[in-house]
């Protein structure tokens, strides 16, 4: 028979009779009650096993971790915390699951070893709600662009071009690295390689994103992202997930107005949709901070600080205006930032920006027209010929969600600023083309979409919203 | 002032005054009249430049590929063709194209000629329309599986593990490969690299997917793969988009049902949304097929094609039978089969695919329970001990456009296989996890996403369906 998702029996209005439920036990009380969970939802459904028509020899199959098959009726439960339960008729142990040897206890585990056990901790109530909240903001950012009449383009993975300028890639080869063809002078010889020539990870789909927007009007790119950098930190993944919108005819403002509308569409229709979750979420984060000295504890629940985001407007405040602000700020005087704020032109460290977010305007926050020194080759030069039309949107926790900009939709001025850094004008021949041919203004911006989950979940590690994480030393399962 | 989009526009119910419109030249007739295009709809919208209080030199800046903005009045137009013109008041030419260096001429290119352009093919009818589609069947994809309650998993991109057991990868390294850091022996220390060890880019997120499947019931993954195989034909990728959905507690023919319903469901949604885009294409390929002879051309037309398949279900066939069919076959008794088939347990190659789909059934063919020795070493043994519970879709003009099977479940039967082609136990440790506790019959399948965008845009090579397809030698963009 069909079995019915545990939420639908959940969601059930009236009882039913002879209902098939699978799924994976996750307690077993008394020799009688079984938690049950399929994964549809956080919640599991009650089976009350006829202990004493079941042999011995089942109920002691029934352990955490076994997967099994019930049949029975839905009825009202006598017991507090669920509507309705299943009277078990017939239990069929599916896959059994060694109490001794499952490696998740019915009992709190450290993220760490949660780590180790990436196949396995999505079994657990917080690894269901973050993986289920992940998928449902995917689909979130789908359907805000394809609402928006967006087309979704799936920019190159392996690339020859690097549209940071700089930054650690990785390489991608078909060639026996062991034994490689070589030039005469001992370097290897790519022209023998899978694609005629050296090849990377993308960092970024934007440059190609740019050149679809140019036909296509608006586009946004959603795929993985890749950086080699060495870093250890809770903040960054050496894969992650980016989305990256690009739209012709846009300027900075009309950037930063799509960011915000869209950040706080994808979080509503999130909100909306993951009610359960997300308390459960919030639950958890609570427990989490109670260890925590009362002024490391977040001043808002989950919830709350989903919902400010909603109800609030995103400060926009120029570079310059955040480097007065930072410069006449306590922690700056005091010279208790690492990093002291002496004069415009200084990059924003991470303590600066939760600085402005959690202390000074207490909301998320857009930087906008940066000086150009600190910023990268394709942002458009101001007027003042010594900023560029780049935008930050700094979020709470969090730090950097998304780095956007008017591009340099000018020929002379783009070329310019290449060989001025050194980019081979050859190897972007055909991103230049899209200054040659019918340019026009246009921006765009990239969102790290793991660290989007992490303010959604209010997990603080990225490694535990991403299901199997890339790290220094780790490329496991 | 804000600018409509050119779809909005054409859409409009009654003429507006002062509005703007901003895209790309695609024509200029007789100094006056614009075909304008923004990349929202496959339609051009006529403006009307008044020539004679026009400066000369502005109007020959209206060029093909020149980005230009316009505001004017929507009026009906007098021309056929169009329900709607911009009467132009005022013009900007945004940014120019230099018409006789522009690639794009307002003429016929080869197929292989835009390739080399995929930077600009875009900005043509066909390949605007292509790109629309793609998208629109994307959504799709996200919109089916999220309206049943599947989550959507990114699984990892780089990889140690190698789902098919075999396959060639291409290698991921961070390491100067022109002074890698060497073993005793010579080898290289992969110890040394980002990941401390070897890692590749990976074939299929399947087995990940039944690991999260064994906990969330029901996921799809949706991202790049990758296949370092040197395969220059019209039908391979070195990187491409699949699709691959996994759920607990389906058995074979669930799968069946879940991959007609998907395939179908996409189809639709898409034939809905993209009935512009679509006739286009349906008419590109009618002048494409006029220049061959009358038997090589398409039995019915892109639309009707589409609606076939809507409305017929596939025909499902054991390999069994399909063999019996073969056999019996014309081209087989008159050994107009390269590979003639002999005898049961023959592969099936792709001439034998199309005698069935397109000669035998006309139909798109589920074959299923193939021979196990021709078949990957997770897919589920039945009870004959010969054949194995795999499935592939095959369509028309396409070939195999889904590969899926239920899984072996069973941990001796698993081990068994695995051990005798070779696989180490340790390196699939979290994989046999999956069977260890818990386990439970599943099912999953792949579709290139490729291959779908082929057979809905009528399009032959599927270098012509991504943005920047990725095949042996080329790597451009």
């Amino acid at each position: 028979m069909k079995r019915t998702k545990v939420k639908d029996l959940l969601a059930s209005t009236q009882p039913m009779s002879d209902v098939t439920a699978k799924g994976w036990v996750r307690t077993f009380r008394n020799n009688q009650f079984i938690a049950l969970n399929d994964g549809s939802t956080i919640h599991n459904i009650q089976c009350v096993v006829d202990f004493e028509n079941t042999p011995e020899e089942t109920l002691k199959r029934i352990t955490t971790g076994a997967a099994v098959s019930v049949v029975g009726d839905l009825v009202e439960s006598q017991g507090a915390g669920q509507k309705f339960e299943i009277q078990v008729k017939t239990l069929e142990i599916l896959g059994d699951s060694d109490a001794e040897k499952f490696p998740m206890q019915p009992k709190k585990h450290s993220l760490e070893f949660l780590r180790d056990n990436a196949h396995l901790r999505v079994r657990t109530n917080a690894f269901g709600a973050i993986m289920r909240v992940r998928s449902v903001l995917a689909a979130a950012v789908h359907q805000y662009f394809q609402e928006q009449g967006f087309v979704y383009v799936n920019t190159p993975i392996i690339t020859g071009a690097d549209a940071e300028g700089a930054g650690e890639m990785f390489q991608v080869s078909a060639l026996d690295m062991n034994n490689p063809p070589r030039n005469e002078d001992g370097t290897i010889n790519y022209k023998e390689d899978f694609f005629g020539h050296q090849t990377n990870l993308t960092v970024s789909g934007q440059l190609e994103g740019e050149a679809f927007a140019m036909a296509l009007g608006q586009i946004y790119t959603f795929g993985p992202t890749f950086r080699a950098e060495n870093s250890n930190t809770s903040r960054h993944l050496a894969e992650f997930w980016m989305i990256e919108p690009e739209v012709a005819f846009n300027d900075l403002h009309d950037n930063m107005d799509l960011a915000e509308d869209f950040i706080r569409y994808v979080i509503k229709y999130t909100v909306d949709k993951c009610q359960d979750d997300l308390k459960f979420l919030e639950g958890r984060l609570i427990d989490e901070e109670k260890s925590k000295p009362q002024d490391q504890r977040s001043e808002m629940n989950l919830l709350d600080k989903l919902n400010f985001v909603l109800e609030n407007n995103f400060k926009r405040v120029s570079y310059t205006e955040a480097i007065d602000i930072l410069r006449d700020s306590t922690p700056n005087k005091k010279k208790k930032f690492q990093y002291v704020i002496n004069e415009w032109g200084a990059d924003l460290q991470s303590e600066h920006e939760r600085f402005l977010v959690e202390k000074h305007f207490k909301s998320p926050v857009i930087v906008y027209d940066y000086p150009a020194n600190i910023k990268s080759f394709y942002m458009r030069l101001n007027e003042d010929g010594k900023t560029v039309g780049a935008m930050d949107i700094l979020f709470p926790g969090i730090g950097e969600i998304v780095g956007g900009s008017q591009r340099e939709e000018r020929y002379d001025v783009l070329v310019e600023k290449m060989r001025k850094i050194g980019i081979d004008e050859k190897e972007l021949w055909w991103y230049l083309d899209t200054r040659r041919f019918g340019t026009a203004v246009h921006s765009g911006f990239g969102l790290g979409f793991e660290r989007l989950v992490l303010f959604v979940t209010g997990m603080t590690n990225i490694r535990d919203v991403i299901p199997f994480p890339r790290t220094p030393g780790n490329a496991e399962f």
